[in-house]
């Protein structure tokens, strides 16, 4: 099931089918039902498919992402570490990423991004995926000069539009077969396996859970591999994993535009 | 004015006056107006007074606190770095601070929390003040064995319980005249000029709107000054801003009620 937020005679979520979606009548994080209302999808705006209660971020987690860009004695992660991510920054599918005037570029991290459907503490990595509404994608952009200076990566991941989401949370996916791709200008720069992460879904709800209670709305962005390369004012940046979607956002420059 | 957030038949906003709480039709944050609800202080459960949209955090901000945990080359900071808390971790005036069951110690930290209320981006340090509807208290609650392993400080500042806020937003406030104070079981054991900070309030409201477009909702804790002490099982911690109030919490242990 796909369940789509968007806007169309005010803020709703519906059940994406086929070039259609269902409007319901709460959300899916309360007892919902179906509505008479169905809009084609081109004709309502998506927004980002949850405004995160808690918004969760992992670094590190994938072999050659932290061999790039983790330079200290560790390495490869040899504990689930979580950080976070602000809400300010998020941007709905099709809304620009501003690279800010007085910065020297900025990159795309193309991640799975996991929807927390119910509450949670101490859960167990066997139990932690029933905790799980369902996937969605983000893109955590990212200026790597300030990554460098900020001990809290707080502009350097988090000025605003840095951080697109969506286009929708898929709730039936096969974490081993996903594939991630990155596309700009419709040509691909990045490709791996989904779920070959350092440490896995379960594990991180698993760990965090141990500290703190998961609720409905969490979002867990599970960090990316590879490297990446500089956005230009006038790119398109394509996130695509397979089985959910693609979340496509288009790049602009603040001081083009100010 | 005092703006104070409740339960009582309901979620609502309500000034206080004296011992009483004039409950209003919406929030501070919107246009508003007085009902003809009056209830006791003390005939209501006070909640966090905001939920933070997005929740900013300052480390190291007074030259003694700096000092004590900041053993890397640059000591007092040079410039301000922003960082963030969740509100996962926001408890209310009352509820109790949990100590984890693997927990070597937890400890308080008094901060100044700032409230904004109005959307602001590029603004001047001049105008930044404008910007704020008022201020509260946190106690940025810390594990310092976690704080030394965790990079992002996930668990080390942000435990179920560990971001006590309240008991209110007072937005007639002369920042140079603030002194912090708290009190453990009644005893003072910390006490510092609550301005005093490496950069203040006004340069970090700049600072971050450099960057991020604030919003009214927004919450920036401030930092504290000097070491603070051990809480233990039973103990209850009272953080006091004069002109704003007392936050007052007691503090348990997991171990023990679990």
């Amino acid at each position: 099931m796909r369940w789509a937020r968007y806007e169309k005679d005010g803020i709703h979520y519906g059940i994406v089918e086929g070039d259609r979606v269902v409007e319901i009548d709460t959300s899916p994080f309360d007892t919902w039902s179906r509505t008479s209302r169905t809009h084609a999808l081109d004709a309502v705006r998506l927004l980002i498919p949850v405004v995160p209660t808690t918004f969760y971020c992992v670094g590190f987690n994938y072999a050659a992402h932290a061999a790039a860009f983790n330079k200290s004695v560790q390495g490869i992660p040899t504990q689930p570490d979580v950080g976070y991510r602000a809400n300010s920054a998020l941007i709905a599918p099709g809304e620009a990423i501003v690279i800010p005037a007085d910065s020297a570029g900025v990159q795309y991290e193309g991640e799975l991004a996991v929807v927390i459907g119910k509450t949670g503490k101490h859960v167990s990595e066997a139990e932690a995926l029933s905790l799980v509404l369902g996937y969605t994608i983000g893109n955590d952009v990212s200026e790597r000069v300030w990554q460098a200076s900020d001990a809290t990566l707080w502009r350097a991941k988090n000025a605003d539009t840095f951080k697109p989401m969506g286009p929708w949370i898929e709730t039936e996916v096969d974490l081993p077969s996903l594939v991630t791709r990155v596309r700009v200008n419709g040509e691909q720069t990045t490709e791996f396996r989904t779920n070959e992460m350092v440490f896995g879904v379960a594990t991180y709800i698993s760990t965090i859970s141990r500290y703190i209670t998961l609720r409905p709305g969490d979002v867990i962005w599970m960090g990316t591999e590879g490297s990446s390369v500089n956005l230009q004012h006038g790119d398109v940046v394509e996130i695509e994993i397979d089985q959910i979607g693609t979340l496509r956002n288009p790049v602009v420059a603040e001081r083009m535009i100010s």
